[in-house]
């Protein structure tokens, strides 16, 4: 059996090289040049995280410690680029990609913040702002309407499965099993509002 | 007579109340649902005060120390959704809080920088850092006009409360009445430009 | 013969004013008041050098440790202002700037990345950042269409100049000449591309 420290890892590179891709189908939509992809790819791969480590003074942050994880992005990136030409269903798999890596980053910052010694809220927060900011970039850099604002859950999910982390872990719940559960509940819950079309109620 | 720490921490907690109904009050203009309401109450309310502690080196920043910034940022916005309701006249409620919370984090942000041994125009320039970047996010996520970059007197409000803060601390004011005095004239300097229509001469 | 430090203290000098002078030249095009200059002037001054030392963990941050820098960008501006009414062919004017200012903030950004023991991709993205944000931040406040999103050979410029001065300090060449020579060489690329038209190949 793999130690949990190890799998919190593959999660985390599994969220850093989703979110990546999710950020190349951007730039292949825009019909970027490889520069752009690289840009997209990177910022959105390790873009939550670079914020989750500076706000919680874990500097320098991650990739500057361990290039491989930039490296890694430009790689995909520059890969992305050259099978571009493959029919992928652009938007359908940008949003798969998308809720994937949403549910990874928000239980792997969540995790983080919690080796750090930070209560629940603190928790929580840092899982959000880890699942949405790499999102909220590629958004903005490619000039696509922000996700993060649309009005089907998506900060939801992402606090849902970070929430659900905090309170299995504090339960005693085995922590590969906690991880697993909570991205599975995160992703599936963004992925059915996606298609079902739920929401919250709004202020009217 | 309280001590200036405490004062300071009273106006602190004041301005991130404001800030964060501000937030409210953009979200329900904008029909969002709670999450939304959450999410600009609380980056409003701590936003400035978190890139001034990333800016000087404060981290882990002040709400991840103390999470009591961010549950009560959390509190507000789920009330302020409970009570969205209420006719509050809201445009013009959104400038007056915005107003007092400007005034209020410019004062509470150069007196931040002055505790860290920073000098006068790093005190200030923190001032104005804290006081207009919860607002400018509040703007950018509700897609409002950034108050920023009104050609109303804005910053400069901003500046000269905390400029005179800073000038009154160095003349040898007793740090209370510097702190209440200094907001005072930041606040009504704001107010009256908004009502009076003032600006600074513009390039033409 | 001076020392490299004091040269890529003297470039590093160089691009701030540069990129401060960008700033204000795009205030001046959006006639915005003195208040707007020196907001531009200062964030494009020291906002890429900021991201760089908040990424890098060298905190406070330069212009917190050093304030002449902050000094500098504010008396920049405001003499820009006062100045705003000679006829300076404005918007090609902006492009030189920030060409100079991109190549002169790569290749110092990568140096100080080197000196903190960064790896070479570290050191290149580096390089990048402080060349770029500073940039971005002056078109996303003036609502200039980014330079750095055009088609146009941009962070390739800048990744190029920082590439070839961490290829040339790896191989031995002298710091002195490896610093000009990369900076001559970003510039010159920018600059040639924009007038021939260069871009990178699309994906399509």
């Amino acid at each position: 059996m793999i130690s949990v420290g190890t799998m919190a890892a593959v999660l985390d590179w599994l969220g850093i090289i989703t979110f990546a891709i999710s950020g190349t189908v951007v730039a292949s939509r825009k019909k970027m040049d490889v520069v752009g992809f690289v840009i997209l790819g990177t910022v959105t791969g390790i873009g939550g995280g670079t914020l989750r480590d500076v706000l919680l003074g874990s500097v320098p942050v991650f990739w500057v410690r361990e290039p491989l994880y930039l490296q890694a992005c430009i790689a995909v990136s520059c890969l992305a680029f050259v099978l571009r030409k493959l029919p992928l269903g652009e938007y359908r798999l940008l949003l798969l990609l998308d809720a994937i890596g949403l549910a990874l980053f928000a239980v792997t910052g969540a995790e983080k913040a919690m080796l750090m010694g930070a209560g629940p809220f603190v928790c929580v927060t840092m899982g959000v702002v880890t699942a949405s900011f790499g999102g909220i970039m590629r958004d903005v850099l490619g000039n696509e309407s922000p996700a993060v604002l649309s009005s089907e859950i998506y900060i939801t999910a992402a606090a849902v499965g970070a929430g659900l982390y905090v309170l299995l872990a504090a339960i005693g719940i085995e922590r590969e099993f906690a991880l697993l559960g909570s991205i599975l509940a995160g992703t599936t819950l963004r992925l059915v509002a996606i298609s079902r079309g739920w929401s919250l109620p709004s202020a009217s």
